[in-house]
């Protein structure tokens, strides 16, 4: 099934809106680390690197593309602020960006969202209004709040801005790979509504052309999958249930489809119990807390689904760091 | 209450010695990053840097000055294997240098040590001897496994070679600080025999002598603070009974006291409790997995014990991150 109108190509973001996205999060996105990991390197048979974005500001990547998105509102908008949709990635990125531009903030956030990523969008400085995810539209309240406040609206994904922010990830991925004479044969990320994939894709396709990159997504949730097989934008069944809350988007979006299917095209899926094992993994071995919709891609790698070639270098976006002490202790609990 | 006889001058090394154990553990051991926290920072009104040795192969700097010693064993020493007497972050430093060197490796290890390290050494293929932390001499079963079998015995810090390993942990700080266009003003180590802030002092001091080195101690095993203070080698009252299990070493060592008493000088002090409080707060704000040992001088931060000039640079060095899920469920549970 497909929906919405085509994009136009003059709205989809290229490799040189990346680098701008660069030099405008130069001194207040963190230039994560791509860590060498002998461990996991030694399990999969490749060199194995980690793009650790749970250390980014706000535990997540999602910081990115909020505040390139959000830097480019023109001075006389920002009194009027910012509302955003989100299950609470994005909330904190907008909520953080909003904070470092002196903008308010309102976020829409599903009654089921984490209580910590709640918790944290207020700690934030944001308000917080809350939905319900099965009942409501939450693209309908957040649009009659930002008509009433006259505030901009910040997307989750499907913006070339928020799409530029989100590729410095693989930006830097390349450029670090190079740096110690490198390059990537698969790089594996989390797909929900497409941002990051289509992002970091524009940025290492770019670098290296036959690399491949893998949309990894939780099983039920495997819209890319189905999408990139049928050439049109598949939806999900139903909108909530999967343990990887920051993945629940109902479909890829109409500018990162249009990105994907082209760069990307390959998708990997992991059950919840996967996920899980990861999270556990990379507790006990890598010494990192990813929460459960940022271990997609470790758990695929873990689960032999990368396809990786032996010898080759894959690299793993751990995409957030976000998860409740409780959901947390659920995971690697004995 | 001195101990031992004195080092001779020419066994203490120097930041050429660091130097060159940076050569010899390219390409074996991980380049850590030096990961900026926007977080961190804010809170104490400094710009903070996170050194997460966490991340090193085998999960804590250990692995570093036991490559650097072992390496340097003459090929026809190697058959014979090594022995080494740790509670079990140097066990793994050892064990992973011993399985690429292809050396076989005894450990002895007392009882209470964590199981995960226990586990963990093992799996590197090392042989594990138990004993009693306060009945036995672990020293001298080492010796006699050493001289029964013809083995060469790793000290965990008071030896040249092994402070030159961890000194490179002081190497990369600088260098990635000077690339950033910035120096130290604190740099914060947890010291147990000593060998980590004695190397960290050594490459620190050379290239920014206004940094002020900082050694941070479990409360009652504060024998560096009550050994610069009186200038001579105190020991701690009791062998065991600290949350830090890594930092239990009974006396700094007389190498690594000969370097920290001239480039140190300084301690700090924290409580299990405040150990316990960094470990949640890693977990939850840094997103990074630190067991108790390893952020000691996370907590002395967070406890303001550091005197950071506002505004200044502070590099907080996470040591180590293996630490049983039981231990850390207790850490982070509400």
């Amino acid at each position: 099934m497909s929906s919405g109108p085509f994009p136009t190509p003059s709205q989809i973001p290229t490799a040189a809106d990346v680098d701008a996205a660069a030099r405008r999060l130069a001194g207040h996105a963190v230039r994560t680390p791509l860590v060498f990991s002998p461990v996991l390197s030694e399990r999969v048979g490749a060199r194995a690197y980690l793009k650790p974005e749970t250390l980014q500001r706000t535990g997540s990547f999602k910081f990115r593309g909020a505040f390139n998105r959000m830097v480019q509102i023109p001075e006389a908008d920002r009194p009027a602020g910012v509302v955003a949709c989100s299950s609470g990635n994005h909330a904190q990125g907008v909520a953080a960006a909003a904070q470092i531009l002196g903008m308010p903030a309102v976020i829409v956030m599903p009654h089921d969202a984490p209580a910590l990523k709640r918790d944290r969008t207020r700690a934030l400085g944001a308000e917080v209004v809350g939905y319900d995810r099965r009942t409501e539209d939450r693209d309908a309240i957040a649009r009659a709040i930002a008509a009433e406040r006259g505030a901009t609206m910040v997307p989750p994904y499907d913006d070339p801005q928020i799409i530029a922010g989100q590729g410095t990830v693989g930006l830097e991925i390349v450029e670090d790979l190079a740096a110690l004479g490198h390059a990537p044969d698969v790089v594996a990320a989390n797909a929900s509504g497409g941002g990051l994939c289509a992002g970091i894709a524009l940025a290492v396709k770019r670098a290296a052309p036959q690399a491949r990159i893998v949309a990894c997504e939780p099983a039920g949730f495997d819209d890319h999958a189905r999408s990139f097989r049928s050439g049109v934008r598949e939806r999900n069944p139903e909108p909530s249930g999967s343990f990887c809350d920051a993945l629940l988007a109902p479909t890829p979006g109409a500018l990162t489809f249009e990105i994907t299917r082209a760069l990307v095209g390959e998708a990997a899926s992991v059950t919840d119990a996967e996920v899980g094992r990861a999270v556990e993994y990379a507790f006990r071995e890598l010494k990192l807390v990813v929460e459960p919709g940022g271990a997609v891609a470790l758990a695929s790698l873990l689960e032999g689904r990368l396809d990786v070639p032996g010898g080759g270098t894959v690299v793993i976006v751990l995409s957030g760091g976000n998860v409740d002490a409780d959901t947390f202790i659920r995971c690697i609990g004995a």
